[in-house]
């Protein structure tokens, strides 16, 4: 039985999402370990960590339009703004995506599906280096 | 220490929730892991895995439709529509609920609620079989 | 490789959230793993397991009243209605954010975000004792 930690620093560019899918599938191989479980964990409450369709960049634009729409930055009503319009919107946008996912390690790989990528999904209007750790833990 | 992994493969019929926990239970005892976690993971983007009420069907009724409502197929303004107009609107639901979850193993079985269920919710209108990872990992 | 199970009651007041970030990097002390990851699950349905934004209580007001908006009591056409008007809104809060939360242990403590802190998030608008199950799994 092992563990294995890794950090990796990811440069958003603001709103949008960011691959990360080949960096932590590094970690994963580097750990050494053949069954058990990938948790990739985003240590911040302004951007998410989804999983999503990576094969048509424009599924991705129909996600950042939506929840534009979904939480907008005007209009919302929020008493949280001190760090301007785009606060209290990325930590409401973070809740209803993702802060982390535990994916299976299945033959010393991560064991996502065909078009399953995952994503650092910034939601600040400014760009950000972001930090997400990733622990493996099996045989 | 011990890690085991398993495949189920469920077939949905369109739109709506399938339960699992009675599979991933038997992948559970099966693994003869007494405690640690259970990692039960999609590999698919336009369908969730949800823990939802198991014990009275007019609850999911209701999450059928709040998500027909909160994520409408018809004008979303949406550009990622080759595959219909199911295809957007199935990413988007999925990253609003859940790809993964990860329960607690203790006394060797899984440490659920009483109303909790574990469901496959399918996204599409057409029936799809689906494929999920589960991984258990501990003592 | 070791792994650890305990079990933590969480008095809630009605709607909003209660941190317990404490109570789980106590759990996660007492464990002795230094590497790997801690599995926080709630094991109920009306109710949620967030992470959010710690440091400005505001944060949390749009929180609640975001929600309030998004799956509101009223108007909603809902059929699951036994329990009352918080009961299906409940559940469905719950879909959109989250259940359990898997969280990378390195050195010995909970790897989360300087402004990141775990919450129970109540859905109903009584008071109810919620149960948390925490398991550690690592080396």
């Amino acid at each position: 039985m092992n563990a294995h930690a890794a950090t990796l620093t990811v440069q958003t560019r603001g709103k949008g999402t960011t691959e990360i899918t080949d960096e932590v599938g590094r970690i994963v191989r580097e750990s050494g370990i053949a069954t058990g479980t990938a948790t990739v964990f985003l240590q911040h409450t302004s951007a998410s960590l989804v999983i999503y369709e990576n094969a048509d960049p424009s599924a991705r634009a129909d996600l950042h339009a939506f929840f534009e729409r979904l939480v907008p930055e005007d209009g919302g009503g929020y008493v949280h703004t001190a760090e301007g319009g785009d606060d209290t919107t990325s930590h409401l946008r973070m809740a209803l995506t993702r802060t982390g996912e535990t994916v299976p390690v299945v033959r010393g790989a991560l064991a996502l599906g065909t078009w399953q990528g995952i994503y650092v999904f910034e939601h600040r209007r400014a760009a950000h280096r972001r930090t997400v750790v990733v622990t493996v833990v099996g045989v």
